[in-house]
């Protein structure tokens, strides 16, 4: 092996096996034990295990980000929900590491790590505004995609630890989130509302927001449900334009 | 002073300086200076300065989940309204400790810090769950009500960065997302329907709930928005009992 393909080689070992192990129970013997190599050859490569950890991390880091590109092509809820199937997929295939990365509080966290994960959800935050394919997304708008990450992110974590229901579920559901994450926003910025009724425009029946719309239409169904949102939406509020309801004590 | 009583000084003393500053900037002199007392004094109290920083932290924690504490009198979204008050006060108030904790990668960080910001988000989950008072929830509702925390917490974090809105701004939205994670979730789960027509049922014209549904029927007046939601919700869709959509390639 040349020196090069050594390293590649070492980094690709370390990254199996803190995918399957949180980084406190992988050490630099496992390391060059799965690599084949001694242990003063890994030190050759890098100084120590955070060293080794920090750049696969990365690796997997600049993985995981390439999942997130997707031909701008079809209903925008469609592609988020492609982009989610193999983001999911990657949470599957390095869930212990991914659940001690996210998690903090690890011995190995430092600002290094940090610095991963922010790439990674600077990265998915950027793809889904080019899908947007909104000239200047306000801040709001900002606000949301980033907590819909953090939801994703937190979603992927529970369902790591809980496994409560299939992963094709999860998928669905964050994308549904996303749908309704990006209308709340629209109905507070009036400035949305004509990129939203283009997003709507685009959507397929069998698609995850047709499904949600239906599912919302069925949900509105049920005794009680329309009638007491419609006195809500019908009634005419005296502190409607105030900033802050009046219900405060 | 008495023993205790310097203890608790020196506690509330560090709260005071990690609230203003990250844990790397605070000293055990700069505590001691704080406190009017001599650093052997701080060393007689506590054998570190990351001992001092997780103490302060707890009891900052205890603080946080005691502003989550609500009486379970008036609809639900205004009670939310008045702990997210609560809450975004407290943000406010100790801003750069709160961002150097929640973004990790602080050489402070450790299984202590980590276990103070997971009773905290406990003690939010617990107590949204008992204001919803629905005797079985199901995972999809825990998760709702955990992503929903995580939401807050990044949404916090992103205007301690930036302020780009007011709070009461900040306060209603999140009070708004959760009704619409809620609503989202009772649309794929029939059994929480009877509880989401109780809810709607309680909420008032000028609360946030009733704000938040006139927004959404402006909305569905712009032009386009009705059409293309409405042929989505009327379509018959064939494969609308798929688990998943029939949208990959």
């Amino acid at each position: 092996m040349s020196v090069d393909e050594r390293r590649e080689q070492l980094i690709a070992v370390a990254l199996e096996l803190f995918s399957v192990r949180p980084p406190e129970e992988v050490s630099i013997d496992d390391i060059a034990a799965a690599a084949g190599a001694s242990r003063p050859l890994v030190y050759h490569y890098f100084p120590g295990k955070q060293a080794i950890y920090e750049e696969s991390l990365r690796r997997a880091g600049r993985e995981l980000a390439g999942r997130f590109e997707e031909p701008s092509e079809g209903p925008l809820s469609e592609r988020l929900h492609r982009v989610m199937g193999r983001y999911l997929d990657f949470v599957q295939s390095h869930g212990p590491g991914f659940a001690a990365l996210l998690r903090g509080g690890s011995v190995a966290a430092s600002p290094g790590t940090s610095a991963v994960i922010d790439e990674v959800r600077r990265a998915a935050h950027d793809q889904i505004l080019s899908h947007l394919a909104i000239p200047s997304p306000s801040p709001g708008l900002r606000l949301t995609v980033r907590a819909w990450i953090a939801n994703a992110e937190i979603t992927s974590l529970e369902w790591l630890a809980e496994r409560s229901v299939p992963l094709e579920e999860l998928q669905l559901h964050l994308v549904q989130e996303f749908v309704a994450a990006l209308t709340i926003t629209a109905a507070r910025e009036p400035a949305l509302a004509a990129e939203l009724a283009a997003f709507f425009a685009d959507e397929r029946p069998d698609g995850p927001t047709g499904r949600l719309v239906r599912d919302l239409a069925g949900l509105f169904a049920v005794p009680g449900i329309a009638e007491a949102v419609t006195a809500l939406a019908t009634a005419s509020s005296p502190s409607s334009d105030e900033p802050s309801p009046q219900a405060n004590d």
